[in-house]
């Protein structure tokens, strides 16, 4: 409920068109009302333009489903992130349209006008290894049905940074960058010396033994010696696409 | 180096004016001569267009005043973090005009003819607690050397919820938004619930038996419900005003 | 064996009605002889007035049946939490009249004469998101077994704080909060701040990377900013509402 | 600010008193100007009851003098915790009648008319060793403070439990328990299975080696087997406090 | 290898019955050609006098019926902890007269001749709860195996301390004592301080949440206020009733 | 309380030399009314026959001092471990005829006629590296104190095992074995397999880097590969003496 | 690309044979055409002249099975490691002429005349127990890969430490030492003292309770009192061959 | 003891020349005689060929100096390293001829006829930051002790990588690689990639917040991508060195 709905209902007040007991019922309830049944994302979608997002992990593929086509209905594009094989059946059978990325474990929808992709902003997203491709994919999907073009640079490690510095005249042209490594977790730090905008660093849980599941990686990165690195948690390829969307379409703006 | 300094080496070798030996051995060492002293921050701040920083801990007085100066002396804005007592006098008696702030335990030195003030990007830091200012002014005094203005939220902790609530109106004018909280950490995820631009979370080592010297609110932030929010290493206010600069910059470009 | 008991018995000896060996062997024997099978619940149970528990993890489902059994035909209410599929049908098939609740994961059975539910006292249990449920519904099924009304205020999480202000009048009814929460465990702060009466944390498993199975959740809450939170272990929602009980019926008494 | 006042507002603009755009400016900011100068233990202290408290500890003597004074011109009872040799002397030099409990490290100053301390509610303050005395003191007089009647049960640690045995009359009478102990920290559970009231177990720094510093201790707690038994952070006597007075007023109410 | 084969040798090398190189030779192997093909526990158990045991977990069923068939034909007893069904089966097929202890997890064979048991020393074996009795059972059987009486005290947990004082008179016959817990690990302070003999500690990984497999357990033991505890492995039954056996019979030789 | 005192407080009601009344009140305190001021060392002492022990740490000065001589007064043989130099001073100024052990920071008081030496049984105190002999001497002073004979086998760490070695036939004369090691702890584990007796180890907090004040010795020393290692906690070379006294005065008795 | 490439191409454009657009296009790019597709272990294999080797954990059998195939199509040696038995099938299918070690989880291709075997330097792989033998035999067959000779010494843990100083005169032939351990991982240090040569500690993950899946062996390696011994990643056999090999080499060349 | 000199004992025997039990009186003790007094040191310097080297941390100055003084007296070359201000003026009194290195906190003493330098094995030593410079010179200094010859390349840390890409020629000329680091330890990685002889990765203190004193550093190094990457304790530069003069050494016999 904004500034002018607020001043809208009370010259209602004020003109005795409804009573102040029924008002301040209003005032209390409305701002939740107006978004209908409730849901943050639907809220947050609705301020930042954004469309609607559903995590699956630790829902039913038919709890799953429901939210999906509830959105679906209200005419917004939708994304769900780690689908299960039964939750993308579930999401098939009941909203039709809908695309399956396999490796970034993504269903979406998209039924807005899409704007004009040359004007999209860019980022890019970097992976370490083979085995960083589905958070590296979950992050690249994500940023692409958010309306970002997305630069994909693979298998860049820092064992061999000959193979980094091959692809840097594509990173500088991005906006901001997404920088998935699990082990020791060293690229972003290499990757965040070479760039001048914001680098969002993503562990991720390959490695073994002592890689902890990525804790290892997820404190390499927030030890960083470049000073334009921030972290996000360990797998978490949406959350790291969701800021850097943010930060490239401030651009165009 | 760029693309069309190497165009113009090679230009010279087809002319005959240098020696393809000379040019190999230009092509493998120039790139530092350039940037002279082949400091890192020298040749991020070239690129990038931020001023020199100088982090201080763990260097003796006499280094940090001997860097200090002869950045000054390049002509270059120069900032120094986490600077004690001793190091400020050294700095003071080898640079005049610099400025301490005590609190954010920094001294910075303006050369360059300051942006219209009008123009600066803005970002918002808040803090939980009045035992984070250090930290909240460490980033706060950052920004702004970097020619950002500052909206200063301070002890807002989400134990009163209604004090963040009061200042939401001006929290949305900002372009980016650093939180910093020690104990819990919760700040960040309410704050990014209100906000539609990255929120840059720096966890403090503020709070007692299992804060863990800040880890309680590092491992909070990494896990927030909010998509929006990305997070730095711990009471590192400097590194979260560089990110929220680069983001808050590419607003105004 | 309470001291009116020891009175008698040593009334028994001056009357010559037993001897003093025998005197001696019972007082050190029968204070475990007069709960009759020995067993800690009981004792308790009779002392406090709480039904029977029964935690069935790690109890094979003949086990929790035979308990579950023994204790109902004692005549007694009985509860047993955390209890498998096939442990449901063994209690099925050994007691009639049980209920099962799935979410839950319990197995009830109630024989007592109810209190009036009017007389009852009231707790709040929330939870953060749909993924708490079977936390926040152990919590919410055995409180509402040990005679306490329970007023459910779930997915109320703090990325959407405006969601948990809305409850906010239902809230300051309750005797007691319990707050379930996984991920950065933030809840339980704000609402600690809502309200002035005690607030039972429960940290949940929920979460992923470095939520490392609700440890995170755990330290935000015993830092909590809120100093009428207590915390007890993850996902031990059958102990906050054990504790939140005791609290509740002590404003009733 | 309740509904009533609410009502009153909009009263106010139905009979044409004060303008829409007023009122809307009121609705924003009012609930806050009404509690002053917006501190949140003010407010909370407003609608619980409880005297304002100060957490001195990472603030200066000027800085805990200053808001000490403040409080205690307002009127109402103050208590600082965690208070240095140096802030005490500021405080006694800033305000006159305080009382300086030297163990417990807390400054406090009575000005309401005390309740009949007959028709206090009591509690019982438990600790395992001398060592654990500072932190069972912060509690005793943080309770006393408000208005609870202590009962301190000093020594009583589990390798002699017939020292708790004898102590168990005096235990029963007690609304709410209060148990401090470091190392392994396992007296809690064996007072959880004497009583039949709510227990508040305090972790403590005390030990040496594998206690890290109460970790082990606050790991026992959180895994208590008696089940009314719920844990604050290591060394937080006062958060103890405070609960255990929510719980122990309720039964007097 | 002992003096008195090393005098025997020499004097043959003395008499010239052997050449000074095979002496040489033998000296270098001998040892560990007389304990045959080189296992530790073979000479261990030469030297001691306990019974040859084999650790299966990690072993296929074919090597641990291998092993303990060789080891049975050398006429020894023999002993077989954390035995798999599969492992079980194998043993039965290839070595007849063994007997499987199924909550133990154990296999046994007797070869020997048994000392007469009313010589036998006597241990107590306590546990704090019933999910403790696989661990407790490893420690009463393999000390059982090694010719020691075992007082079994099960399910005495610390929440209801009268089941555990009921039991003090038989407590105080032991040679040593073991106790196994879980979640907090209380339970060998307790006994600590009501016996005079040593208290050997197994922490069992029985609990959820923050017992972390036992860990929890395990720091509570190594930080007992009873000075007469000391701490084995997590789950090491096996550990906990060798040390016992070693402390037991010292008091019969 | 023992059964015989129990009887004849029952005769004594019987023959009505006192009520049922004052007989229930005496059973309820009289144990604890005997061992006088109720101290647990006191009790223990008094059960087991090893002197008063006082644990200095944490303690003032004076408060040591106090309980030091309350203790000589009663006659009893004293011991005080972790004495700073200030506490060694008072209570040399408050008992005369004590011994100050400098480097295992002890102060003990002889009062009892002391056993013959030849008749006093034997342990090994064993440690890694000179850095360990604080610990190592704190465990050898208290073994000597409890009527024990010390073997020190210093500086013989698995570094240079033949420095081992050629202590072998000493090591097998003890009837328990203290092994304190820092770093890798792996001492134990060697000794272990030399010898036939119980072995307990003490981790050190000797080490740098990643030995974490003690915590890798002490894991390496749980996870042991031989069966008669048990562990006490990091430098509690107290406790290891005292269950290695229990120990070796077993084989006496 | 080396610096006579380099001189070669500079060259060229002076003579006017390439433009030097086209130069300065080249000199960013030849360097990773020259190695052909690209992959840095190709590269390193240049470089080093060590074989090929592919990390086949968290691959698809497919994908192992085409990587395989095609570096075995370039000609050189491969060796793939941690190779599920459903990869193996895949390379067997895909590539004639390999081997398969079951143990050590390796296919392994040799396409390159052998050296001279007697020509081979020599390192000897030892491991404390028959568990750590998959990740002995996974260094042992990568360094016979590689060209090395391995002396296999298994089964040599320190409880039993005669068994290890039986094979000291093979022990000290060898040019470097891999040393494999679980549990408490003390045979690096024990080895450490008795060669001349670098030992590579590998921690395995086997053990149980506090062995924390290899962690508690990795910190005592770390901590190894033996200054010749460092150490790699839990289970890395694999790591260690390669360094020991780099090693041993340096003595032949 | 060798066998030659067996064999020479046993024919002693065989002549008559010694008794048997003479003999074996000297085959259990004499390997430890002839190192003399049985220092692990001494023995290994022997062995090895590398001079004495005393740790001095936890030793008090005279101890060092008096341990200085009689290896010195031995003929030997002696390297202090840990050595706090008070212990080198200790050394200086006692031993003349010595030299120290200030910032590596070393003291050495030459004594033996050096090498000829020209023949001298040749490693490098890389740190990230100049705070590392003290665990660097640690390297440097123990290494050219020991007859290395050092190449120093500092300050080359990730976030400019084009530092590091500018002394690969350099770097490849060294036979071992030691890298010191701290914060993220991502250095050794990089160099790894670069180089193809053992890396000896140091990790150091160096960092604040969620570095833990060196441990992210560790973790990170452990998990290295690339396979000729060995790891020692944090800030244990001595060890390095010593590992990497084996290594070095070896290319040389």
């Amino acid at each position: 409920m904004d500034k002018s709905a607020l001043l809208a209902l009370l010259a209602s007040v004020e003109r005795g068109e409804i009573t102040p007991a029924a008002g301040a019922e209003r005032l209390t309830n409305l701002p939740f009302e107006d978004i209908g049944h409730a849901r943050i994302d639907h809220h947050r979608s609705l301020r930042i333009g954004l469309p609607e997002v559903i995590y699956a992990e630790g829902k039913t593929p038919g709890q799953v489903a429901d939210i999906f086509s509830r959105m679906a209905e209200a005419g917004s594009d939708v994304l769900a992130t780690r689908v299960s094989t039964e939750a993308v059946t579930a999401i098939q059978l009941a909203v039709p349209g809908t695309v399956h990325y396999e490796i970034a474990r993504i269903v979406a929808l998209r039924q807005a006008l899409p704007l004009n992709e040359d004007e999209w902003p860019c980022i890019a997203v970097l992976c370490a290894g083979t085995s960083d491709l589905p958070i590296a994919e979950e992050a690249a999907v994500t940023a692409e049905h958010f309306g970002v073009r997305v630069l994909r640079l693979y298998d860049v490690g820092v064992a061999g940074v000959h193979r980094l510095l091959a692809v840097r005249e594509q990173l500088v042209q991005a906006d901001a960058v997404i920088v998935c490594a699990g082990m020791e977790g060293a690229l972003p730090s290499v990757v965040g010396g070479l760039v001048g905008v914001p680098v969002i660093a993503v562990p991720t849980s390959v490695g073994y033994g002592a890689s902890f599941g990525g804790v290892t990686a997820l404190l390499g990165m927030l030890n960083s010696c470049s000073p334009n690195v921030s972290v996000v948690n360990i797998d978490n390829g949406f959350g790291a696409a969701y800021t850097a969307t943010l930060i490239a379409r401030a651009k165009r703006r």
